[in-house]
């Protein structure tokens, strides 16, 4: 499995893989992809600055990425402090009383930690400074065109940049701004996500941008077949995320066991693309807690950075108590296919084999 | 592209094609396809006679399929003046003040036909009736799994019965009771459809209901790589119906510019899921008129029949006037790619002949 992209990096397979861990983005670049790691939950620069160098002692001199949240419309800045008085009290009280109502017990006395900060530009911005003191080879931008001097920042330390776009407009957009790779994020894609399944969005970004940006399929990926159908519509690679949730590497940074047994018995038809995360339409597996705020007397979701403030300290709590049940997580349709933990080399390993016999079964078929 | 499925039918490729046109199935089936006609909008049984009449003496011998819309639970029945007096005045008057703010006139004296009672269990199951005096190979349901008896009548008089399923558990279920052949109905589909985009639905079904089944993947494909992708997920064919909207044979039923005009200029991006259509959740190409629905002001859509008989003068009205503005059309995500009106055979060279030179590309991709 060989596209322009793997010279380009210098990877054995065009398999790109989203992930929160540093252990599973390792594991990913080890077994020949391109890990790339998510830096939203780091509120705190060392900390991240920590992540990348445990990442360049363990990838044994392969390449990877990191994954920014850069809005390129700067929403509401502010420390969580200060931004906590733009959020309305009847918000606050609904979160209280539907915890309450789940049976989600506070967290005990000194524990949980900040809102989510990562979505904040200046701290997306700090973030990419810390990587830039590292070796990654991509930034990507998990929220539309990053601003352009932080692209050229990027391309003068010699990385590539990339960018997730849910409609063609918006890929072109990118590539205006001087955005090097596409991450076509399709309807059924985990996380934020626009309302074209990759079907048609994968060809339409691929058209859109012309042949010489490069385009990877993104949502709906957890399988050989998968890979298959998203290069079949154009793509030269693949944007992974939910599958390595489902990953032994992943049960360092998941905490507890509700995630698994949640994910475990989650089908297709279990997520929901809604605002109650960011502020941003997401999909997110649905629990009592997506469906406590479908409800009649839910509030609306406040605009992002907000929404993400409101509920961060509900998300502590809910993860503490690790109720699958309740559980708040981004995860896409594939989802359904995620049914055993299993090593992130036995999982590459796998999807390399399944896309050569997929291959090999499209020649039978076309009479090749 | 030769699958189990063009030795089972007698057909050159495994590509179906749902149309109401008889025009566009006959001018399909010609061209080595199996072209499928709608029967939905046929409220008298003489006049779909006419038309398979007039397919038995237009396809060269070439086999054609059938789709009717039969619910297994049957819904409330009656004449379309019984189910009237169901349907609350108020929607009636929003219906009427909705039009005359859209600006679409009333119809000349005497025009107009009645709702459609297509949707009505006791029309699909005389649409049945009628097509058996034919020669069909194929009966397809729109709408869930057939009765049983329908489908022991269809078996008993040498046809396969189809039926679409938007989760693998209706999948299953369709099987169960004697379905022969699967439509997996991605979120990306014009008209009735589920959440589950064809990206992860098509393997999840092929998967559960097992390789004897026959899958043909919905949803999206209007191009030779969409149905590269569809058959690397694991279909053995796959189910259009919006392209054909776009060729010239479709032009003897649609009787004005308008669609024409409305379909050429719409993106990926203007389509939207809704009630407002059937009672039921189908994908609609987004008008004034869907936006209009969607206003804070608008009553909740109807349960099926009721919907479609309280806006049937509506739609009635809407496509006498030709503005495409405010068109009611049922297409899918794919309305994006239709750019031009072809005729049927040079829609269907070009699907085949992209979906060679796709899987030539994935030879290269793979190493083979």
């Amino acid at each position: 499995m060989r596209t322009a992209l793997c010279d380009a990096f210098g990877i054995d397979y065009p398999i790109f893989a989203f992930t929160p861990s540093e252990h599973v983005a390792a594991a990913v670049s080890r077994a020949g992809g391109l890990g790339v790691l998510g830096c939203v939950r780091f509120n705190d620069a060392e900390e991240l600055d920590k992540a990348l160098t445990w990442m360049d002692d363990n990838t044994d001199g392969k390449p990877y990425g990191v994954d920014v949240v850069m809005p390129m419309k700067i929403p509401t800045e502010g420390t969580s402090t200060d931004l906590s008085s733009y959020i309305p009290e009847d918000h606050k009280k609904w979160v209280d009383e539907t915890l309450l109502k789940l049976g989600v017990p506070p967290l005990p006395e000194g524990e949980g930690r900040e809102g989510v900060l990562g979505w904040l530009h200046s701290m997306a911005r700090s973030h990419v400074d810390v990587a830039l003191q590292h070796r990654p080879v991509l930034i990507a931008n998990a929220l539309g065109t990053p601003p352009v001097d932080v692209i050229e920042q990027c391309h003068a330390a010699g990385l590539k940049v990339a960018a997730l776009a849910g409609a063609p407009k918006h890929a072109v957009s990118h590539v205006a701004n001087g955005v090097d790779i596409i991450v076509a994020q399709g309807y059924e894609a985990g996380g934020h996500t626009g309302e074209i399944a990759s079907m048609v969005l994968t060809p339409d970004i691929v058209d859109a941008v012309g042949q010489d940006v490069p385009v990877l399929g993104a949502g709906g990926i957890g399988s050989g077949r998968q890979i298959a159908a998203s290069l079949a519509l154009g793509a030269q690679g693949v944007w992974t995320g939910s599958i390595w949730l489902g990953t032994e590497e992943y049960r360092n940074l998941a905490g507890n066991q509700g995630w698994e047994t949640a994910f475990l018995r989650a089908t297709s038809s279990d997520t929901v693309r809604t605002r109650i995360y960011t502020g941003k339409p997401a999909r997110l597996l649905k629990t009592k807690w997506t469906e406590a705020w479908a409800d009649e007397d839910a509030p609306a979701p406040l605009p992002m950075p907000l929404q993400n403030l409101l509920v961060a300290d509900a998300h502590n709590r809910i993860n503490a108590s690790g109720d699958p049940d309740v559980i708040s997580m981004p995860v896409g349709q594939i989802v359904g296919r995620m049914n055993e933990v299993r090593p992130v080399a036995e999982v590459m390993a796998d999807l390399v084999a399944e896309f050569e016999a997929t291959v090999k079964k499209l020649d039978g078929i076309a009479g090749i």
